[in-house]
């Protein structure tokens, strides 16, 4: 069957099942109850301590077919998920489902875990590395789920990712499960991705390298959802949280695009006292903080938040007041990490208060703007960050669905071409994020507006900016490399792109090796 | 049928139903899920904010028979419940359960509502005032459920107290629902009592009289737990928390009591580093509170953590080093207000943390030790702290059963007459705290060790405590008093008095005008 944005996708897919297709961004509402874990109890007094993992396997008991859930706070310095897997290929445990926000090269051993069997599922709202390409080769059975931040957090609450044991890297932890990403050696700021796994795994276990005096405080997971208490010698490298990709780009076509996507801002009227705003920590969007903070600083604008992963670059316009608030779900630095510990203005929120589209309101629907990259888009302005030009998984979703369909001027900022490809097509490889929420395409040689957003054109017209049909970018960067040649993939889904309200917005299909 | 502490309850009473007799502090395992509300969306840049409370009424829309919740942080100040209440009169709403963590003299309007038939059931942990008395007088046909703190917060958790819609009395509140009580003109503290509601409420509508810039913070209850925010004139009055008792007593047998209640802690070796504490805002309780102060600032012992109502004096033993941090699940009077917005050590924390007996652990089971009081005890050590000696329910357990069930060492302080009448009785009237979970009853006459803690016993005797058989601190009193009277009450049942656990411990019959 085809989604209502024409993409083709079976209605039942082996490994994941019936098909819910997507249609629209605002169409497919909730109808379910939260879920309900079963109700625990622990005596007075009664110790959570337990001395190894290989323990804690055996008191839960981790059995075959379990989905094990994981969060990615620490990105490529994480050292929990390989130690627990670990654990359980020496128990011999088979047939898991591991949910983890977001895979990163520090994951690799997972291939081997996937060969041998120990894990048969995959569900993460972005992958990048060995795991993302030998499940791009089709290693496993089952296909993937990819999903977005928010919707991660809607599955979890909704019942939809069942987790059976929700295992928390946790920086600090007192002796009774209060947990913190702030405190001890191996700080890693927020742990809002980890909030809903908490709040509705069957069973929760801290493991943490630092246990510190009870009550441990501030609390960002608390005692009354913990069940076991781990100590290990590390939960991970801090170091490996940052990306690289958290400086402003010196490329002078990443700051003409940056200065452009700027200026559409001022031009929709958005820089203004109560300013809100999301960026990634990518070059150019990074960039694009750069030039809105020349604005606000020469407008003598005071924004109010600041909104999603968060950069030491936040944190400074955070200390300046260029806005009031930073609302961090995901520490992208180490600036970012201190500053969570210390001011009390740097909040730490959930997944679910960041993004999730079904509860009573999350924090995207605030965005005035948000900034978002891109591998391709295509003439009705759907956005591919799954697959790159080869087919392969190279990236995911995470919060850019999410923050697209919150934002009031979605803005996607993109070189016309990526190597010597041009980045706009007549149709994305993979729909990642779907063009009705997307409002306007920033290149360096012109700004295509949605033609739903007719209203925002003419705003952008009026200041001068060069408006241009997304259709002529498209044969402007056809000039000069030529149309692309098509992909051709294989039949066998490799992974399936949930939106976040949980229809089926597009699948990935195995490539050749 | 008799419970297993005999006190004879029917096995089903009629507008409750069936009843789970009490079969021991720590016997009742939980077998279910949680409580599981039906999911929500709203859309992105939808207002929250509803022009008045009539409007709020009819969007839910509230209907015969819902039940409603509300939290008494407010105490005897409280606006709200009135204002709801009243709407849900004009509209001719009838047939509401309220279910108002406690309920004071300021709720008399309630006892007009009942007669109406606006209100036909309640369900509180403490009453007080002219509808604790109406209630008494068997003004309401069906019983009042009455519960503890902890217990309020398992049964909504659980799903056996099912709120169709909270009412949160918010101090500040944003646009988008955000809620904390330390902002605004009215500031009442900690919101602890309304964590569960908000939690898992059907409909959860703050009630605020200040509205901040978004997004507010910190933030006590999240917007993604709050459909609609509705301004007011006022909340409630900040003044009204203060129930009079939270100053130290001056009676010297009050005094003395105190005085071996410290002693009483100090033979147990609890005043050491890491002493975590409990003690109500009552004189004698308090006057406790001061001769542990005086032991551990002699002995340089610094505890860690005091729990429960808090008031300025603990506010002052924070602030001076001899507790780490300050668990505040309601502020007693306007310096724990003060404090708890502005001190990070002085923790805001959730019925459900601070003592439902059902999840991963709350914090009474930290606890080292308890002070309580007890209007009366019987020779099993079984406590009363709902009815009076004239039968006439004059308060409830609060966190009474909870603190006594979780912490090491609980001890009752009592005078040995209560107006002209022992305190020690053969039977209770109404069983409030199983005798299981009451260690030590200290009197001015003497101190009982409960005989389930003869190592306790064999301490207090090595430190030369007056040790007495509890039989013979009765007899002591009947010297001077005589025995009471039995009061005899009708058969009409009043109250059913849950224990923490959902069992029930015992009713409270109608007693004649």
């Amino acid at each position: 069957m085809k989604n209502i944005i024409n993409r083709e996708i079976p209605e039942f897919v082996e490994g994941y099942g019936k098909v819910i297709p997507f249609a629209g961004a605002f169409t497919t509402l909730p109808d379910m109850q939260r879920q309900a874990p079963k109700v625990k109890t622990i005596k007075p007094h009664q110790s959570k301590l337990v001395a190894s993992l290989e323990r804690v396997f055996k008191d839960i008991p981790v059995q075959n077919g379990m989905t094990l859930s994981f969060h990615h706070h620490f990105r490529n310095g994480d050292g929990v998920v390989n130690m627990v897997l670990e654990t359980a290929a020496k128990l011999g445990i088979k047939d898991l489902k591991i949910a983890l926000s977001s895979i990163f090269p520090v994951h690799a051993p997972l291939v081997e875990h996937i060969k041998n069997g120990v894990v048969t599922a995959l569900d993460t709202n972005y992958m990048s590395g060995p795991v993302a390409q030998a499940v791009s080769l089709g290693i496993l059975a089952k296909p993937v789920v990819l999903r977005t931040h928010g919707g991660r957090a809607r599955a979890i609450e909704c019942g939809q990712l069942k987790i059976d044991v929700a295992f928390i890297a946790a920086p600090a932890a007192d002796e009774y499960g209060n947990i913190n990403g702030v405190q001890g050696t191996a700080a890693c700021g927020s742990l809002g991705y980890a909030f809903p796994d908490a709040q509705y795994a069957e069973h929760v276990v801290a493991i943490t390298d630092c246990i510190f005096e009870y009550p441990l405080a501030p609390v960002s997971i608390p005692q009354t959802r913990v069940d076991y208490v781990v100590k290990v010698d590390s939960v991970g490298d801090p170091k490996g949280i940052v990306s690289g990709t958290t400086r402003i780009t010196k490329d002078p076509v990443g700051l003409k695009i940056a200065d452009t996507a700027a200026r559409v801002i001022q031009a929709a009227g958005l820089i203004k006292d109560g300013f809100s705003f999301q960026t990634g920590a990518g070059g150019a969007s990074l960039a694009t903080a750069h030039f809105v903070r020349q604005m606000m600083e020469q407008q003598d604008v005071t924004g109010s938040f600041a909104l999603g992963g968060i950069t030491g670059y936040m944190v400074e316009m955070l200390e300046k007041g260029l806005f009031k608030k930073l609302m961090d779900v995901q520490g992208f630095d180490l600036e970012a990490v201190q500053s969570i510990g210390l001011n009390p203005n740097h909040l730490e929120i959930g997944a679910d208060y960041y993004a999730s589209p079904f509860n009573s309101g999350c924090t995207v629907n605030m965005l005035d703007t948000v900034i978002l990259g891109a591998t391709e888009i295509d003439t009705n302005f759907n956005v591919n960050v799954v697959t790159g030009s080869d087919g392969v998984i190279m990236g995911g979703s995470g919060g850019h669905a999410d923050a697209a369909a919150g934002a009031q001027v979605t803005i996607v900022v993109a070189n016309l071409l990526r190597g010597r490809l041009p980045i706009i097509v007549d149709q994305v490889l993979t729909v990642t994020t779907p063009g009705e929420t997307i409002d306007v395409l920033v290149t360096e040689r012109g700004v295509a507006v949605n033609p739903r957003r007719d209203d925002l054109k003419a705003q952008l017209k009026a200041a001068g900016l060069p408006v241009k049909e997304i259709s002529d970018l498209k044969a402007l960067a056809e000039q000069i490399s030529g149309a692309p040649e098509a992909l051709t993939t294989g039949n066998n889904i490799v992974a399936v792109v949930e939106y976040r309200d949980g229809t089926i917005i597009d699948v990935v299909r195995q490539v050749e090796a």
